[in-house]
């Protein structure tokens, strides 16, 4: 049942800069790459579970994000994706553009993540 | 003739982090969340009096803005939003991308807005 | 053979904010606006080209680079697009992100760039 892994690009995942984290485009895949898209709501769990990876890496956490934009494939997505986004986000408000554009497959959402090290714990600042 | 209000998405309007201030994506809406549509140019308006809404509560100005991405539903609308711009930006100069993109009905323009809360008056720093 | 000169945006190349560079999109025409669009790989490299102008323009260069956001009319010119990248990058390494979007013809590129004069030479930071 398990998919091929797809090729990371060639690119870091994330540049820092002073408190600036710039994450490149994450999506639904494991730690080997292996895409996990079975359904969307199992992929958009998967693509905010590698950016908490990505934000570790950076020495980060969930409440230093100031701002996702999302990429939908397929607009239909929506309100599976607020339904993660409200899992992910209880209370932690980052600011959110989302929009539909076209995706490599086999993946219907990709993550863009703009984070600030010192960022307050919540809320609007 | 008025439309339904729709839904605000589950996320605050902007995080401002410091001096730096990123918004939620903006679309045409009033301040009740209807939507204004008739043309496209009323509704780039619109879209643009929201950005200066938020930007109110955010404690800034339209000379504040860096940067705005602008993603359109239709191409065919880019000179009509080159009106719009001019006339938003007679002298202000933010930088800009435009791109095309599926966005959700029935808007046709969406606005991702960077500013800094002491950026200079006008002209490109 | 060589094509008319596009007609140049309303906005200024980029906006510098203290050490923040935000560039407008770019796309790949030569120093008078005319398209670069014999193939993809020339069209990519002229827009990269473009992007050096910008940030030399600012007192920048290219390892101020932070990010890359590119869009592609085309995600069929993915791996040429990577190709480019890492002719462009041998070294040093932005994070980015790739999506398919509409663009204006005779596009298939447009390079949205996020800088930072003083980053480090290279590497992730």
């Amino acid at each position: 049942m398990s998919q091929n892994a797809v090729t990371p690009p060639p690119a870091p995942s994330y540049r820092r800069q002073g408190d600036l984290l710039l994450l490149s485009g994450q999506v639904g895949v494991d730690e080997s790459w292996r895409p996990i898209t079975e359904t969307f709501h199992d992929e958009a769990g998967a693509a905010f579970r590698t950016v908490r990876r990505v934000l570790t890496e950076a020495g980060a956490e969930p409440r230093h994000i100031l701002k996702v934009t999302a990429y939908l494939a397929d607009l239909a997505d929506f309100s599976a994706y607020n339904e993660v986004w409200t899992e992910q986000f209880p209370e932690l408000r980052p600011a959110r553009t989302t929009i539909g554009a076209q995706l490599f497959p086999p993946f219907r959402i990709e993550l863009d993540v703009v984070a600030w090290l010192d960022a307050p714990a919540s809320g609007q600042a």
